[in-house]
């Protein structure tokens, strides 16, 4: 009997449009090949902050102009829906918070809220900063609101978060996304086609 | 009679990895299409002072040590021979200087002279800052040292590679390499497949 393959890793943020592309493909490509993959919320603010990055959109007006039009271009060339949102970048404490906790309760749906909050971000045009809307879109996902409302103001929480993006930091996470294979850093959707070579050949 | 497909744009600089990758791939990729490439060697050191931005091996020790993983990987990726070379990032006037005045006089010979002095770099690790080595790839490649060895030190070939930066950040270029198909800009070797289908669609 074989060891089953470890899993994958996906770190993204919750504000990233190239981590919301990467995250309708990642599962089924890791899949196709027997891999499991586990998500990492995280948050490219404080991330950003220790290593003097600056969002793509809010570099100079060439370089933001461009990333703004690559996102959608890119979303077509991969087919997944997308409408830039109007906030944009926004905090994701909440929705990475939220995930979390999830996760230490039901694995399956912490992914279906992943899903739901870059979907309602993405495509819907909300604004999911905010805890209303991340408790809705916990709650139509099949969440019990008030437990997820405690727990989003809990200490343990949000030291979790915290611990998240220390450890992801010390991985060598430096943007949104990031997915590690059996040690092999990939950054950007734009690797998805190395991301399958890889998985196809064990590494080239 | 219908009229010919207007030429694609490429920018690079000499010093720029991903720009030899996509070097060793844009032309016979346009050809499939029936379009030609103009090829604009720039100065990224101007550029990234003009735009604030820092070559990807100064950045912070997680971030140079990924992108001198990915120039190599990548390379295999796409079947490119690849070496990282021990003088890098260096200087480019030179190079670009010999491409602008080749170019005035037999542009194929140009084209050649570009892909030797990239492959100079970026495979026999030769250190194509300084004029003596773009003097001999030049020889190599057919040109007349003595007109060349001239012609580098010409205020002409000085202001022409002054007047190509300047009018590649007035078109808004930030980066090595960009390709323009028609007035829509691709940035980084791995857009290559989308450029593929925008070559093959015109436009999605």
């Amino acid at each position: 009997m074989t060891e089953p393959a470890a899993p994958i890793d996906f770190y993204f943020d919750f504000s990233s449009p190239y981590g919301y592309l990467l995250s309708e493909r990642i599962d089924e490509l890791a899949a196709r090949f027997g891999r499991r993959v586990h998500w990492h919320p995280i948050l490219l603010g404080v991330v950003f902050q220790a290593t003097g990055s600056v969002p793509l959109t809010l570099q100079t007006s060439a370089k933001a102009a461009y990333w703004r039009l690559d996102f959608e271009r890119s979303a077509r060339f991969m087919g997944v829906p997308y409408r830039h949102p109007t906030h944009f970048p926004l905090p994701t404490q909440n929705a990475a918070r939220a995930f979390y906790w999830l996760h230490g309760q039901d694995c399956a749906l912490a992914r279906r809220f992943a899903h739901a909050a870059y979907r309602a971000l993405f495509v819907e045009d909300r604004d999911i900063s905010a805890p209303q809307t991340v408790l809705e879109i916990a709650t139509d996902a099949g969440v019990d609101r008030s437990s997820l409302e405690s727990a989003l103001q809990s200490p343990e929480i949000k030291a979790r978060l915290k611990d998240e993006v220390d450890n992801a930091m010390k991985a060598g996470i430096f943007g949104s996304p990031h997915v590690i294979i059996d040690g092999e850093a990939f950054f950007g959707a734009d690797r998805l086609p190395q991301i399958e070579k890889w998985l196809e050949t064990g590494g080239f």
